[in-house]
């Protein structure tokens, strides 16, 4: 059972792999030990950041019972099992399930473009039928579709479903879901982008899913824990290095898919995991991974 | 093996359903002999009219085996592959191949954003792996990414690759591949919106996917004979049905999904297919039925 | 007093400036002298191509006097009166209707997003008030808002709405205009893109706003004759060379400019035309021009 | 002379129009001392809630020159003067200079899409040439364009450009701009949508131009100002009071318009302003305004 809400820094796990086929079993290990040395609050495997879209379910299942062993309960366990066809959205929440993962995340389907309405009817399906709890993730620049603050509302109402992830980057929005849910005390509201999530939790936000987090666990703990505390000097001397992160480490690309070659470059160069994306993405070539090393090297003491 | 180029009436068969779980095998039959009666050049099978993303493998893969025995050569089958995880898809190709199917169509992967050189390296990738000759599927309103002609070239240069399908509804950008394949006689132009597929032909493409044909096959045909003799008078007569079905049947409803919504509703009262839609989609109401009833009545003659 | 339907070839005059502050008078005389001599059958001044609303209000009202004036009443002059601002509007359609202009031409307002009710509205009000016969013009690329077919429905039913320009490129948007006005003989349809005009015409369209007259009037002036006759032979051999102007003309930028830039450029090879844009747009470098100049040589003959 | 960095609420003044034609001066009046006497830290005139584009040019001056005479330096006063033309942005900045405003803000031209190199350029021009200081303002829904982090720190490095102002909604991109400018101490960063004003504050931005403050000026000076001294919880008291207007009075209609006409029609309910906007807009129906007076009055105690 996961307590709710549920607060803190949930990475979203980067998928180590050898190839399109092939998890890297032993970076896997090696990156969750990362994370829950670095004091994380849960692991979210198969999310975007994870390339959840790109990998078999073959794929996705032996990393759904890896990562809930290894973790074997010392963390909640939230497994994204967005898909565009329902059925295989609930063959991965059974599967979860059964490993013992304590949540499932759930975006729109993503290649026939939702009306509000159908939005709210799937979702209420998905809780209705899924074993775990759900949480609602609007991720509109992937899904092409903006999850309405009424929508959230009415959804939140079926009891399986426990908190939002909003990947929106849209403030407004976020604060709109907050004044929503402000006598939800028990429903969870986490940030997606990293940059935002201190903030969010300064406005009353239960946390992030922050994928920087993969690299450095410790630094987005304690930008949560002094946000968390209202400590706004350690807030600003940390968020400074998670802006740093973002300048250096996700903007080096001119695609969409710069953060994650990004983050999954750096993370080879901190010995975490291979620079191997699933396709259609491809890594860094050379040229781009001096210039990341160079930015690796220049950023300012990280707090350990 | 398929002739090239592929010309004339390729519906995008609609995925008869009984659940979420369950193809209706016994409309299947029915749907696609009514099909192969009205004169259809091939069959398309998982386009996006037959709801391919939201059906689970299993379904597919029954669909693909039923389909391709049913019709047993006669006209060539394309089975639609399209997916996010590269893996899947060429799963699909496999199974095509194994079946008997004579090509396979692919969209770009629409949950993550690629660049065209990503694009085309994707394609490139999936063409090279296919054991069935590719057919490339431009759909930007759904993948949120538009093929460039510079890209379309470029893949067009792999052996496998056979064909392209644009269902941008970009006049412009047809009427620019048509130039840009001017040279290739071998390589097949397909056009999407059944509404555009006349004046493709008229113009130098080659046929069209039209989901229309489903209702009523002989009338795509007929209008595809006439544009591909350049009799434009019959042309004129029979695009004006095209334009009424689309008036009438394919814009009652406010979403995006009033295409499927109608085209399946007409179906089912045209006892060839059950009105059920695959989730996150649901299908008309009774008074969007009712309502579909009567402008389905009040259409002028069809051509049988 | 215009005739309607309004048939053939309209183009949109590319405005010749000097700088920013002055239109290079001397080739406005020659441009227009050129098309009147090319056999065009009307004059779209102050169009998208015509920079519209990238000029000041005294060069619009400079150009709307010199063209009415040396055009004299020997074809239609239509005047762009597009703004955000409906006052600024209504004054340029009384300075047009004050200097002899035919008909003026108007878009949706393009900062505000509106509704397709509002957007009815406010095409009401303006053909209300305005001294000539209006168009509607639909350019969603530019202006955020695709005007639906009901809209247009609606708004055509106003006296002084005489006719639709499409730019969308949406050939089945343009083929269910087509199909909805079918009873109304006299409500013009004009496409936008050059490379979809001659299809527009066998479908049942009547000309073609058409950017590349400019350079070649008389390709167009023929190419909308095959087409008008139904010679589909002489409508593929003047199509190609549309096609290849589209190719080798306007692709060679990679921003949305890249039209005007070339068209402009093209113009000032062929001594028609400063190659100067309108602030915020600039015109090609000295690399960009010599490669133009290669294109434009490699053009095959062009019907003179 | 501007102070910079500019600290504290600028809202964008809220036009009384009596019709399209005609400024109610005399809820100018009253409006403007409204917002004097709610302690507001300057006046932005002819903002996206001025309605700016809608208006004659003859209205923005008749504005720019009341409001400037009225407020006597009492705070300073910013000058809306985006357009398409940047002759005509170029003659209000001049007329703004001449009636003794204090800076101009400016939004990338709004009908061509242009690229970030074409943006820059364009800024630089208009930084160039114009005789007042000057803010960026970012206004991607409106505009089109998103200005990246790049093209403002390129164009921040012109002397005359002293500010930019956000209303993307995206709070990574706020962030991101924070710390890109975390070395130039002068340069002003001010949020737009009010629902992120106090989180921007937090986050080292200098204030916000909060379209509420037309309603309720103390409301939102004192948010920023517990913002700006840190006190969480009166920023949590005071936000929620924000977060209840934007979803009482802001989020009633179904367009886009829903912000300026629940603003207008609750300003008219506060005697502040007539019920009026400008074409192509039009205020709530009857029904509307009844449904709006019911939230307006359930608003929970504002700080006065």
């Amino acid at each position: 059972m996961i307590d709710t809400p549920l607060r803190g820094i949930i990475p979203p796990l980067v998928t180590p792999l050898k190839d399109d086929q092939h998890i890297d079993l032993g970076s896997l290990e090696l990156l969750v030990n990362h994370l829950l040395e670095g004091g994380v609050h849960g692991i979210f495997v198969l999310g975007t950041t994870g390339e959840c879209t790109s990998l078999s379910y073959s794929i996705r299942k032996t990393l759904i019972k890896k990562v809930t062993k290894q973790v074997n309960g010392r963390v909640p366990v939230l497994v994204g099992i967005t898909d565009t066809a329902p059925e295989e959205s609930l063959d991965l929440a059974g599967y979860s399930a059964d490993h013992g993962a304590d949540a499932v995340v759930v975006a729109p389907p993503y290649y026939f473009g939702l009306a509000q309405r159908e939005l709210a009817s799937y979702f209420k399906k998905v809780a209705e039928a899924s074993p775990l709890p759900l949480f609602i993730y609007n991720m509109p620049s992937h899904t092409k579709t903006m999850i309405s603050i009424d929508t959230a509302k009415e959804v939140a109402d079926h009891p399986n479903v426990i908190g939002f992830k909003d990947s929106s980057a849209n403030g407004t929005f976020f604060n709109g879901l907050i004044y929503a849910f402000k006598e939800r005390k028990d429903f969870t509201l986490l940030m997606g982008p990293e940059e935002m999530m201190a903030q969010a939790v300064l406005m009353g936000g239960h946390g992030g899913i922050s994928g920087g987090a993969n690299m450095f666990p410790k630094l987005y703990v304690k930008l949560f824990e002094a946000a968390d505390k209202g400590d706004l000097g350690q807030v600003a001397l940390l968020q400074e290095k998670v802006m740093e992160i973002s300048a250096k480490i996700y903007a080096l690309g001119t695609y969409g898919s710069s953060y994650l070659k990004g983050l999954k470059g750096a993370l080879s160069l901190l010995g975490l995991c291979p620079n191997f994306l699933a396709s259609p993405y491809t890594a860094f070539d050379d040229e781009a991974m001096l210039k990341l090393k160079r930015h690796l090297e220049s950023l300012s003491a990280i707090p350990k």
